[in-house]
C-alpha cells in the first residue's frame, strides 16, 4: 500500500461570496493549492460538496470544476457525505493515489450557501438527517443538536454556561485567521445572552451558513521531493459511519462512528491520543465539540466541558483545538469544511500558521470531520516528515 | 497495483417502485449481490446516486444505506457524476480495493424518480447540464440531444428513420430480460410515428424515467477463490471528463471524453476494440448510442447508423449492444444505470445471461456509462478468468 502526502494547500476566505459562482470558488482554491505544490497538472479531482444540486441546481460538479480549472479530460467526480463531504473527498483522493492509479490528485471542498435564504438552506441541510424519520417531523439540525445537548447536560450535570469555552476558543482563534468569517472574540456574557435557536442551543453555539472552498494536492509520499511544496505525511484518513437517525443509536451522546474512526486512525498512524499536538474539531455546535473530544479518546465521557474550563483546549493549552477558529469562528461551508480542517492542520505541521495561532513543535495533527449528527466521521492524522 | 474482480451481482427490476423507499431499493440489490458472492460482510460501500437530494430530500445516502443494510460502522459514501454516477461509484470501489485499504467493497447504484412528476424530474435531471449556460436558458436533456442529433444528421446525411435500429435493438433485447421496464419489441413504423419530444428526438429515442438499484461486490482478483460467486476480472474501469456545456466542445458530435476513456480502458486492459464481444452502450438517446460506438473506436465517425442497419449490433450480430435492453429498453434509473450495465456484462462473461440474450463465447465485455451529454464517461472492460 503506497503512503501518501499533502504537497499543496489552498483556500478562499470563508464569507459571503457574491462575486464567484461555485465553479469559480472551487477553482480559486484549487489553483492556490497547485501553486503551493509547484505543479501545473493534476490527474484526478475529487470534489467534496453537499448542496449544489439542491440549491444552485448544479450537480455534476466533478466535470464542471475540472473543465473550469482548465483540465477537461481528467478523472473527476463529486463525493457527498453531508457535512463530512470534504474529508470524504480527501479519502477518495488518498485511495486513488495509494492504489497507484493516480500519481497526483486534488481534493477540493466547496460550498455556496449564503445566497439562499435561511429557510432554504436549513431545509437543504436537513437532507443530511433521516428524511423519513427526522426531517419529516421538522427536526432541523439545530433541533437535533439541542436534543443531544439537553441530554448531555442532564446526564453529566452541566449548565448552559459550561459550554461557553468552546465558542470562546473558536472566536478567539478566528480573530487571527485572515480567512475566518468571524474575526472577533466573544465573552461569556455575550454567549449567555445570545439569541436562542433551539433550546439549549443558541446562536453562539451554532456555526454559520457560509461560502468557501479549500483544496489539497495529494501525491505518493516517496515522490514529494519532486515538488516545490513542503510535504506533510497523511498517516491516516479513516471514514466510518453510524445510523443517521439519533433514535437508532444505542446512546445519543456517544458518537460511535467518531470512536471507531479515531481508533482506526490511531491504529493506522501508529500513534496514541497523547501524541496529538493539535486537534481540528468539528464544532458545528458546541455539544459536538465535547462529544468529538470524548469519542476521540482525548478525555473521558462527560469531562470535556470541565477540561475546557481549565484552558486545556486554548491555543496555548495542552491540546489546542479549532486553531484557525473551527467551524464556529472560521465558518462552516459544509462540503468544504473537512478540507479546510486539513489545510489548517497542514499549516500547523509545516509550522507556517499565522502569528498567534501557530502551536509550537507540532509533529502530529489530527482533524475530525463529521456528517449529520455523527453518521459519517472522517478522522485524519498528519505528520511532519 | 492490485487487480480486482467482481464476485457478486444483484439488481432489482427496473420499473416504478412504489413499494420501496430509496434505502430499501438499494439494500435489496446489495443483499442480492452479497448472496451471489456468498459473503455476509462488506468493508466499504460506494453508492452511486444523482437525485435523491433534490427529489427525495435525502442526501447522506452512504451512511443511510450502510445502516439500513445492517452495517453501521463501515466506510460508506455517495458518488455523484450525473448519469455516470453508477460506474463512477464502481471506480471508487475499485480504487479502494486496488489500494489495499479494503478487502471487499460494494458498489450500489440507486435512483428513484417515478414518484415525482415529469416536470420535477426533468428539472432535476437538468442539474447534470451546465446550470448557468444551458439549463438556465431552458435546455433540457432531450433538447441537448436534439441539437446533437440534428447536427449529426446534417453532417452525415442521415434521415430520422436511419436511427430506428437503435431503439429497435434495445426493445428486442429487453423483451427477454425479466428485469427490463419495456418487455416488448417495437417496429420501425412505431418509431417513425412516436410522439415528438424535441425534434428530431421522439419518445422512442428517449430512455424512460425509472426506479431501480443494482450492486456489485468487488474483491482482489487473487482472492476470488474464497467466495462462492463466479469471479469476473475487472480489466479496466477508466473515468474521464469533458466540458459540460456542448457549446464549449470542439465538435459537438464527437464525444471526446468517451474517446479518451475508451482508449485508456483498452490500454489498461491490453485489448483492442476488435477483442470486445459485447458492448453495453449508454443509449439514453439514440444519438448517444451512435456517438458512443464511434468514440469507442468500434466504427468510423458517421458510420454507426449505417452498420446498425446491417444488423451488426443485433443480439446475433458481430458486436451485440445493449444486450439486456440498454437504457431504452431495460430503463434508465440514472445513478444506477452504470451498475446495471456492469451487472449485465458480468452475466454475459459468466455465460449466465437469460435465454435468447446470452452471446456465445464472451471472453471480454465492455460497458460505457455517460454523464450529462458526454461530460463524464466511465468505460469498463470485464474479462473471463
Amino acid at each position: 500500500m503506497r503512503q501518501t502526502a499533502i504537497i499543496g494547500i489552498g483556500q478562499t476566505p470563508v464569507r459571503e461570496h457574491w462575486d464567484y459562482p461555485i465553479r469559480g470558488l472551487a477553482v480559486k482554491a484549487l489553483r492556490a493549492a497547485m501553486q503551493d505544490a509547484g505543479t501545473e497538472r493534476i490527474e484526478g479531482l475529487f470534489v467534496g460538496n453537499m448542496l449544489s444540486g439542491a440549491l444552485a441546481e448544479q450537480e455534476h460538479l466533478g466535470a464542471l470544476v475540472a473543465d473550469y480549472a482548465g483540465f477537461p479530460g481528467i478523472e473527476a467526480v463529486k463525493i457527498e457525505a453531508a457535512c463530512a463531504s470534504g474529508a470524504a473527498a480527501v479519502r477518495q483522493a488518498v485511495l486513488a493515489v495509494a492504489s497507484g492509479h493516480l500519481e497526483i490528485a486534488a481534493a477540493v471542498g466547496v460550498e455556496k450557501l449564503t445566497e439562499f435564504s435561511g429557510k432554504f438552506s436549513s431545509k437543504a441541510l436537513a437532507t443530511a438527517a433521516d428524511a423519513d424519520y427526522e426531517a419529516s417531523i421538522g427536526l432541523s439540525f439545530a433541533a437535533l443538536n439541542a436534543l443531544m445537548m439537553q441530554r448531555y447536560m442532564y446526564e453529566y450535570g452541566y449548565s448552559k454556561e459550561d459550554f461557553s469555552p468552546f465558542p470562546m476558543i473558536a472566536h478567539h482563534n478566528a480573530q487571527f485567521n485572515p480567512n475566518a468569517m468571524f474575526r472577533y472574540p466573544i465573552t461569556k456574557a455575550q454567549y449567555l445572552k445570545a439569541k436562542p435557536i433551539a433550546d439549549p442551543v443558541n446562536l453562539l453555539d451554532s456555526s454559520p451558513v457560509s461560502d468557501g472552498a479549500a483544496a489539497l494536492i495529494i501525491v505518493p509520499l516517496e515522490k514529494i521531493s519532486r515538488f516545490a511544496g513542503k510535504g506533510v505525511k497523511i498517516s491516516a484518513c479513516e471514514i466510518t459511519t453510524d445510523s443517521i437517525g439519533l433514535d437508532n443509536r444505542e446512546n445519543p451522546i456517544i458518537l460511535a462512528a467518531a470512536q471507531k474512526s479515531a481508533r482506526a486512525a490511531y491504529k493506522t498512524a501508529g500513534v496514541l491520543p497523547k501524541d496529538i499536538s493539535v486537534f481540528e474539531a468539528h464544532d458545528a455546535f458546541s455539544i459536538i465539540t465535547a462529544l468529538s473530544l470524548e469519542a476521540s479518546g482525548f478525555v473521558k465521557d462527560g469531562q470535556a466541558p470541565r477540561l475546557a474550563a481549565e484552558g486545556i483546549y486554548n491555543i496555548d493549552g495542552r491540546l489546542p483545538i479549532s486553531t484557525f477558529g473551527g467551524l464556529k469562528g472560521r465558518g462552516h461551508p459544509v462540503g468544504a469544511t473537512g478540507v479546510y480542517q486539513l489545510v489548517e492542520a497542514t499549516e500547523q505541521v509545516r509550522g507556517c500558521a499565522p502569528d498567534k495561532l501557530q502551536v509550537p513543535d507540532v509533529r502530529t495533527a489530527m482533524t475530525q470531520n463529521i456528517g449529520g449528527s455523527g453518521a459519517t466521521v472522517v478522522t485524519s492524522i498528519l505528520e511532519k516528515i
